[in-house]
This record gives C-alpha cells, sequence and structure tokens, in this order.
C-alpha cells in the first residue's frame, strides 16, 4: 500500500514526496475523453461508477501516488437550492444568483447523505475500486469561492458584483459564509465517512480579495471548517487558497491546515520563508504552463522545484490544474521526475 | 500650479499625497459616456480633440491631481502592424495573432511620430489646454502585457498559448520582447517630448507570470524600458506590475523605477516593509470595490490606507482601475478624502 502522501501530512519522514496533480481526472487524458464523448459533464459527476473511472484514470495511466474524486466544487450550491449548469470549456452557471440578503433565506443547509448521495457512493465505490494501491482524496469549494460564485451566477472576470456585495451587504455576506461553511464542513465530514482519506479545500477565488477582506470573509470560515472536519473525523486537510501567496503566513496561523497549498506565482523558497515556524506541510508548486516543455526541462524544473522545498514536508503537485492540451507523456515526466527525486535532507516538521 | 505629483516623484516633502485613478477617464463618468455615445472607443483614441476632452473630464469633475492621457496600450501592436479591433466592455481583439516565431519577423518596430502621432498630438493639446493645472501622465503597456496580447490574439483567463510560446520558443520569446521594449521606449519618447511630465508603464499581466518567468521575461525588459526613457528625457517613470505584489523588492532592485504601482491585492504594511530599503515612491492602493461603499466608509478606508504609506513618497490611487459602475460621487469622496488627510511623518525618500 502506497500511503507517502497519508504520512508526509502526518509530518512523518518519508523516502521521496508523494505527487498528484490537481485536475488530474480531466481532459489531458484520451481515456477521459473517451468516457466525456458518451455523457455529460454532470451525468458524470452524478454517476458514481462514471465519477470513479475517471478517478482512477490517473492513478493506472500517470502513476500518481493519490486519487482524488471525480466531482466539481459547486454541488453544495446546487444541493443548497440554485440551479446548476456546467458546459466544460466555457464556465458554469448557478441560478438564480443571489442578488440581495433576501436571496440567502432561501439557501438550505444540505443533509449530505440526502442532497449529495451521490458523491458519497462515489468516495466509497472509489475506496473500494483503489483497494488501497493509493489514498483517496475527498474535497470542497471553501466558502468564499462558493460564495463567489454563487453572487456572480457564472465566473467572472473582476467578481465585482461579489465584491460589491461584501463592500454593501456586509452582515449578510457573513450568514452566507456562516451557511456555505456549514454545509461544506457537513460534506466533507461526510466524505471522511463515506472512505475519503484526505481532504482539500479549494478556496480557488481567494485572489480576488485583498488583504483585509481575505482576513475577514475567508480566513475565518476556512478556520471554522478545518477545525471542525479535523477534530470529527481526523482526516488531514489541505488549503489550497489560490492566489493568496501573500497571506500565507496568516492562513498557517489562523486556519491551521495540516498542509497549505501554494500556487504557482509563489516563489517555493518565500513560501518556505514564511512558512518556516508553522510546521505545516506544503503542496505544490510547478507552473502547470512548465508541462509544455520538453519531457527533460520538465524534470529539470520539477527537480528544482523539489530541492527548494527538500527539507519540509512536501506534496509534489502543480500549482494550479493541469491544462486540458497538455501532453500524457508531459504528466507523465513530471511524475517520473518526483518518483526519481531524493532530497538531500530529513524531513523536519 | 498644481505640482504635488512631480514633486512626491522627485521623494521632495509635500503636504499631502497626490491623487489620481486609474481609468479616471472612462465610462463611470457620465460626461465620457456622452462623448463616447456618439464614437467608437478608437475613434475617440485616434482622434486628439475627443481624446483630450475625456482626459480633461476628471480633473475638472473628480478633481484629481494629474490627467493621464487617453488612450489604449494596444496602440503599440496595431503600429507594430497588427490589425486592432476595440469593443468597450467585451475585450480588444488583435489580428493575425502571433503563433509561431515567424510571425515576429514580421513585426516593425513604429515610427513613434509618424505612427503614432494622433497620441502625441493630443498630449500636446492637453497639456496646453491643462495650462499647467496639473502634471499629464503619458503611458504604454508593459512588453509581456503587450506580448501576451499580441501571442493570444484577445484576453484570456490563463494566457496558456502565450505562456506556452514563452516555454516553447524561448529565443523567439525574447526577440518579441526586444522588440517590443524597442518600440515601447520609443514611443515613450516620443510621449515625453510631446509634453508627457510623467510615464506610467502598464505590465497589466505581471500576474499571469510565476516567479522564474517574470524574472526572465518581464523584469529586464521593464529595467531597458524605464532606463532609457529616464536617461534620455529625465521624465520619472512609474511601473505598474499588477499581481506581482510578490515581486516588489526584485523590482525596485532591477527595474529602478521612480514609483512602483502597488495593487490592491497587496498589503501596504508589507509592501514598505518591502520596499524600505529602496527609497521607491510607491503609488496605490485603494481596492476599486471600496468605492462601491458608502462616502463615510470611502473616506474611513481612504485614511486608514493613507495612514499606512505614511512617511514614504505616496501617490495615492486605487489599487487598479475604478469600475464602470462605479458612483461619480464615490470616486469624488475618495479624492477629497485624500485631499484632506494630513500625514503625522515627514516624508522620507
Amino acid at each position: 500500500m502506497n500511503d507517502l502522501l497519508l504520512r508526509t501530512l502526518r509530518g512523518e519522514r518519508v523516502e521521496r514526496p508523494p505527487v498528484w496533480m490537481m485536475r488530474q481526472a480531466g481532459r489531458y487524458l484520451p481515456e477521459y475523453r473517451a468516457v466525456r464523448a458518451g455523457h455529460d459533464f454532470l451525468t458524470m459527476v452524478r454517476t458514481p461508477e462514471l465519477a470513479v473511472e475517471v478517478t482512477l484514470q490517473p492513478v493506472d495511466i500517470v502513476g500518481v501516488d493519490a486519487a482524488i474524486i471525480f466531482s466539481d466544487i459547486l454541488v453544495i450550491p446546487e444541493a443548497m437550492g440554485l440551479h446548476l449548469e456546467i458546459e466544460e470549456g466555457s464556465g458554469p452557471g448557478l441560478s438564480p444568483a443571489v442578488a440581495t440578503p433576501a436571496d440567502i433565506e432561501r439557501l438550505s443547509v444540505p443533509d449530505a447523505g440526502k442532497d449529495l448521495g451521490y458523491v458519497l457512493d462515489a468516495l466509497a465505490l472509489a475506496r473500494r475500486q483503489l483497494d488501497g494501491r493509493v489514498p483517496l482524496i475527498g474535497f470542497a469549494g471553501g466558502p468564499w469561492t462558493l460564495a463567489a460564485y454563487m453572487i456572480e451566477g457564472q465566473g467572472s472576470k473582476s467578481f465585482s458584483r461579489a465584491r460589491r456585495f461584501l463592500v454593501q451587504h456586509r452582515e449578510a455576506a457573513h450568514e452566507l459564509l456562516s451557511r456555505l461553511s456549514e454545509s461544506i464542513a457537513g460534506f466533507l465530514e461526510a466524505q471522511a465517512e463515506a472512505g475519503a482519506q484526505v481532504i482539500q479545500v479549494f478556496e480557488s477565488w481567494a485572489g480576488t480579495l485583498g488583504p483585509a477582506d481575505l482576513s475577514e470573509f475567508s480566513i475565518p470560515y476556512l478556520a471554522r471548517i478545518v477545525e471542525r472536519v479535523r477534530s470529527s473525523t481526523g482526516v488531514p486537510v489541505i488549503v489550497f487558497p489560490l492566489g493568496a501567496g501573500q497571506a500565507l503566513r496568516e492562513i498557517a496561523e489562523r486556519v491551521k491546515p495540516d498542509c497549505i497549498g501554494i500556487d504557482w506565482h509563489t516563489d517555493p523558497d518565500r513560501a518556505r520563508t514564511e512558512l518556516a515556524e508553522y510546521g505545516v506541510a506544503v503542496q505544490g508548486n510547478l507552473d502547470p504552463a512548465w508541462l509544455y516543455a520538453s519531457p527533460a526541462d520538465i524534470r529539470d524544473r520539477t527537480h528544482r522545484m523539489l530541492d527548494a522545498f527538500d527539507g519540509v514536508p512536501h506534496v509534489a503537485n502543480l500549482g494550479h490544474g493541469i491544462f486540458p492540451d497538455t501532453p500524457v507523456d508531459s504528466a507523465r515526466a513530471f511524475v517520473e521526475a518526483v518518483k526519481e527525486w531524493r532530497g538531500s535532507c530529513l524531513q523536519v516538521v
């Protein structure tokens, strides 16, 4: 059994970093596209057999050290009562958007077993099919990320509607974020019970908030979720605050996750320095655009990234999701480069 | 004559920070929309009388301490031979996009006087009409920002085509950036001769590069431009590297601008600490979303931002362009809040 990821997240010494890739179950794989050709995206998400099939593909094809359940962060807003549409390639749509404080009253906190049972079934099935080969990761979107989508009703370049909501309806924003945090925490607890061995929270729109707003509208809610999930389930939690590389220290101190995902904007040396005193594991952070390089260059750049994180508990990953047009051989070159690397330092917590 | 901006950029002691707003000549002003109703965006850019009319509006209506010439960063790629289309609200388009290294050979370095004379004429006319009331700012896009648009042919969420070009055609990318830097520097020198008293370089897509790529593909070219423009014209240069708040120190050290624009992601205290040893002026950085707040809140948040920068040469500004749906009274509240504030520190270089 390959438990490199679990041991790394416990701060134990490991022979090499575990490696997986954000969006590893995705369009860059011909085998994924073959499944996708017969089913739309949400059907795949809602059908455990299909979700598990693509969840396991990168384990077999690319050789990653963890599987992450195939799903979408917007299943929670849907379970709270919004209508969800996803066209892969364009963006998702949620309707009706949360436009006023009154709209928040209509949102229910989901019963995960009932409203999101298809994800739990997929996790249980994936866990059985993995049969201990690699650990299984469950996930959810972060509270601000889901709130931003719910207010905008779709993706946005500036998220100015969502940011305006924070400014003009501050109390209502906190009510929305509280409800979301309760929904997210309940869903993640259910995922752990269903078989998820690690949890990742994607605060994908952290970078749309300035430092004061991040401190007020994201970090306290992430902290609440991490505290509740870890204390009730014991499962380690990775928080990935995309675009918030300037807030790593505050996140380590206030959110206290087992591991912080470092995005590709952040220099590994800088991340190390910022986080040195917190003993938190780090995950990341190869620029996914670098997978457009030759296999030799990918190997070289991956080794430099690993060298930079050498000596801290480190989960090798990209610093953002893999691009859909990445050659499979390039993904493989990245994974192989991690597997062949050996650090010179002992891992210390 | 109001020369607060010029004195601040020279590091002189001033009674209060000068204030202007990025995109201050824009759609949030009814008077701008009235001009725009009769002319398309590029006609306004290319017609000095119209460009100057909207350039001066915010000086009269909002009371800012500087005028910035109404133009667009993509006039340079157009002058280099690409076809430019701009639909305000959606995004700009450049065609044909730079898809291969061979496409770069077809790009000429513009003769500013001939190919961009309409911008120079607008500057000269604006300078005459301003008649010393406030200084006039000229500008250009940064080299990576223009390269990214030219490779993508349009805006992009991930700029993955442009980033792939850097990885797969490294030498050609440097050739493109060299040609762009020469074009930008020549254009900025001509702007200074035509009447621009301050120059701002918008490296708006700095945030799409990781730290290593920023160091290789943006910073050296910004340095080349700043060095050339300042030494040949003596005009102070502000560099605004949007999204590169983690690289402030490297930018101060290698680019050596007179002033660095700080975006709204970056905490003012952090910016101060990072830049303490470089004696560079700073510009920014109120979150433009905060202009959705009440006038009292805008005043309060603006004063806190000014307090945080108190003691360093500081040009008050937003940390990004003003949103088109910002109420004019909110813009005015921001400007007034700066004008009434008095710092407790002496300004030190």
